[in-house]
């Protein structure tokens, strides 16, 4: 096994030095906290990764859960880690401190779920799942509500879940069939089947309290008829005591990886006897489930980008250990094997990593900025910020996700033959990861979503503010000598962008939707892109303010590495815009014409 | 599970249409077939896989081999394979009538090993190996050692494998440590460790026959000192009965995929009573072995298309299928959902799958035309072809490789959650298909072949054949009306190449070896690109031949779906080269001067 997980180093880098974190406390809302007690925060999540469920991380995979007499019998590490996370205030992470919560910045919050996604990322989902499904419940549930099920779900007594897949209803939501009919005794009765719900039954809780989409009777067809439930496993009797709920476990699903969670089938009121309790106002469901969804989806940014970090610490380790051949202008074959960090294509394939691993971080915690600025901001500026955090979810969900695959690819691949077994744990890493670019929305959903919807909302508002923060990145960049060459490529890269957003919405007026969006996913590609190159400019930014104030000598290596990561992103991965620009610009409604039947044999 | 596996009318596309395999007959060597035989073959080889490889496919995957009593138990299908397989002549598809071989064209040859990779990757492997090894005693070995091995091994009585790598010596193949002692017996004793030598041991046969690279006693260092011997499982004692021969397996791995197949560790001659017996002269082993090696390089593509092909089948059947969602112009939500294959992402990610393996294919049966002209052939023909294929085969070997686990994923895509669940196979697929940059010499040692050997031999003759086979392709679609935009597009992307040829030797002359081959794996992702689009341009010349001369009706959507997939990828695929290009230009030494130390955190 691996040592290394992440690096609290570079995480530093990115919260102080790049996102300014201390600049935070100076907002009212935050101001208990100081640097030595964020310092501290984020010391307690590393002991506490590294002690719980970095040792589980392997043993999970091998013994998933299964499911036997009615019960999903999962991992003993859930149960106590979910004890710890729950009395240690880690379900609670952003909730105000009037709430009983951490108030901690998103930024902070953030990085710590990284943190123990990196670790065990299967562990980290079970935590993340009850947060989101208890913020729900606290933004939009009744107070009767919040006293029933939130306190326990923030003590890890009861996991909470989302629950919105059916059978014939995944990308397209709005076809959900399960039902709430309305009783005179204020709950719903619920009917239906749920599938692909995480953490959806387990044996680490005493309860499991659903956050659930459903359509009450009689409401009106699609997105517009769906109401969001709390529907639990197991409901309170009046007596007191916690009776079955009629949601029953048909089935879970054997996977690739992330197999230290269960992802269950669900069916609901088979016997007539399921409860649901209305959140919120009938027929807004979808729209609360959305703060849930995008909070989730920078979660499955955040999640892909950590494990493709603990792939790449790895893949670092095993290539400065392993002796393998020698330098090709080396001839003679008696001289000793060199380390395999000493080939250029390795160090190539270890560049790649970082620059995704570490271009992909910055970019999603740059997002936990802009919720933080949204959160304590007011007027214009909450604005702004929310209108940046919704344009870039899509992209901070994807490209850690799609990108975050091909780095563990290539962390494996470092590995030769025994990337491919499972005595190392690239393997898995692999297998993990490849659920990412599905969950919470599709790549092509989220292509649709940036370029349909996020492009163009507010009349294109959000992407106004977008070029005026790359701008900025690129003004300040011109600064230092170093950096011009590369800042003068990032303005090249926004015109392009900017040239095929116009194309394509001449298309969108001139041939109509179906021919707009149909390289929407290659559109929201470009966008990644560059969006990751704006973090690393940042990130030289801060490279060549450190260089400038002098670094202690211990400290240099970080930054050259630093620098040359940087540099690798614009001179390898940022020309990959070359041949996007020019297929974007190229509409032939390739994709719209090819018929059905040519596919056929 | 899909019905669909591979697709025989495509086979027979590419084989009498692009490469008109019937004109080989004309060659008095293949004189005994005709259109008629050949098709006979094809048919036979579907038969055997659908009926015999097809439905143990997950099977296999879910009952790996396992190791017990010092025995590798494998799945019971590989006993009756090799036996069916060796009574029916699959085992010696290629060999010459006068040795008991069926003397087919390796264009057919090498079909039939696509159709059964496509159907059972893991179980095709067991018969590929054997033919390989006993092409190897065949070519090199004595009369002794042939009469004494190869028809056992043909017969699919024993195994054959290759047994090269050790714990140390991986890449770096010069570092073997193996031993052969010589002795006055004819013998040689042999002691050494092997790890990763698939099908090195298993239960299905009664002998296993290595051929093993180790080192005379005394032998040069490096390269020059390998040999080649054979070292049965089981030798042959006086008295004519199978008694071991001290060839112990110490342990098998546990693979991401592959796993039909063992892939063992081998402890050699531990009880000083390893017997082995050299083929061929003394430290002449390595370029023995690279006839295997060569062949198994053109295999590995192979079989990466094939796998890549069958999880396209499964995707496409799917996507034809599984209804979600509607079209994006349609907003009203009581319209029954479509099928996804009408959404036009969905037909990008299908048009990608059929564009990579489509190209893959013909790139690969191009290769075997040329091993074909390369064995009927004379004089300058027969060089010519020999220089193609060998230039050809890291490209031939990576390109299906990278580019087949990206088609794969973007299969596994098209599944949504299904995908990533063991219900469907594209999990499986995804697993399998990650072993091919790696085995057989990974992507980088390929792209270091590509650019630092195979372009610049005998003075880059052998690039120059190659620009004149695919300016002869060009030439030929000017007079297509349809093509000609194609046509001049890649002839521009050849000029392209010859500059980044042409760039990155004035590189190695004033840099040296070290900042030339820096991004050798790029330059073979350029050639592979390239490779590929002459490819679809032979396949588009085909497809406008067929038009031309009218089809039945029945006929028309499989060339006018060939011409959507042709047109994708030069639409979506070759466009790649414009980054790749940029970056090959911009020889800035960086992953050479990247230091070690900068890694550090």
């Amino acid at each position: 096994m691996a040592t290394k997980f992440m690096s609290m180093r570079n995480l530093r880098f990115l919260l102080y030095e790049v996102f300014d974190l201390a600049s935070l406390t100076r907002h009212d809302y935050y101001r208990e906290y100081d640097r030595k007690m964020l310092d501290m925060v984020l010391q307690a999540a590393s002991e506490l990764a590294e002690r719980l469920l970095w040792p589980s991380f392997q043993e999970m995979d091998r013994n998933p859960p299964e499911l036997a007499d009615d019960t999903v019998k999962v991992h003993p590490l859930v149960k106590t880690m979910l004890k710890e996370f729950g009395s240690g205030g880690w379900i609670a992470t952003t909730v105000p401190e009037t709430l009983n919560g951490q108030q901690l910045p998103h930024l902070v919050s953030d990085a710590c779920q990284f943190i123990f996604s990196s670790a065990n990322y299967s562990a980290s989902a079970y935590p993340g799942l009850s947060d989101g499904a208890a913020r729900l419940i606290e933004n939009f549930g009744s107070k009767v509500l919040y006293d029933a099920y939130v306190p326990k779900m923030r003590n890890g007594q009861w996991q909470g879940t989302m629950a919105l897949t059916e059978p014939e209803a995944g990308s397209s939501l709005s076809d959900i069939t399960t039902t709430g009919e309305p009783t005179d005794q204020g709950y719903y009765k619920i009917r239906g089947q749920k599938i692909f719900i995480s953490a959806g039954d387990h044996d680490a809780v005493e309860n499991v309290v659903h956050l659930m989409l459903a359509k009450i009777t009689g409401a009106p067809a699609g997105a517009k008829g769906i109401s969001l439930f709390v529907v639990p496993k197991r409901r309170t009797s009046e007596e007191g005591a916690l009776v079955p709920n009629d949601v029953v476990t048909s089935g879970i699903f054997h996977k690739l990886g992330y197999r230290g969670c269960p992802i269950t089938q669900l069916s609901i009121g088979d016997k007539d006897d399921c409860r649901g309790y209305l959140v919120g106002k009938p027929h807004q469901g979808l729209m609360y489930m959305f703060q849930m969804m995008n909070e989730a989806r920078i979660g499955v940014g955040m999640g892909a980008t950590a494990i493709a970090t603990a792939a790449y610490y790895a893949s670092l380790e095993y290539a400065k250990t392993r002796k393998q051949g020698r330098k090709v202008s080396e001839k003679d074959p008696t001289q000793p094997q060199v380390s395999i960090i000493e080939h250029p294509d390795v160090k190539r394939m270890l560049l790649f990593q970082r620059a995704v691993v570490e271009g992909s971080l910055s970019l999603l915690l740059q997002c936990s900025k802009y919720a933080d600025l949204h959160k304590v901001g007011s007027g214009d500026e909450k604005e702004r910020c929310a209108l940046l955090l919704d344009l870039l979810t899509p992209v901070a969900k994807t490209y850690p996700s799609e990108m975050g695959i091909l780095s563990i690819s290539q962390g494996l691949q470092c590995f030769g033959g025994s990337g491919y077994c499972d005595d190392y744990p690239l393997e898995q890493y692999y297998r993990d990861a490849r659920i990412h670019p599905i969950h919470e929305g599709t790549t092509g959903i989220h292509g649709i979503d940036l370029l349909g919807r996020k492009v163009l909302m507010k009349n294109g508002k959000a992407s106004e503010f977008y070029l005026v923060e790359v701008r900025a990145a690129v003004v300040e960049a011109m600064k230092f000598p170093n950096l011009e060459a590369h800042a003068r490529e990032l303005s090249d890269a926004l015109d392009k962008l900017t040239r095929v957003t116009s194309h394509l919405v001449g298309i969108s007026q001139h041939k109509g939707p179906e021919h707009f969006l149909a390289d929407a996913t290659l559109y929201l590609e470009l966008f990644g892109i560059i969006s990751i190159a704006w973090q690393w400019l940042l990130q030289a930014i801060a490279v060549q303010k450190a260089f400038e104030r002098g670094l202690p000598s211990g400290e240099r290596s970080f930054y050259e590495g630093k620098f040359y990561a940087f540099r690798y992103f614009f001179g390898y991965e940022l020309p990959k815009i070359e041949g996007l620009v020019k297929r974007l610009m190229n509409t032939d409604g390739l994709t719209v014409e090819m018929e059905e039947d040519f596919f056929h044999d």
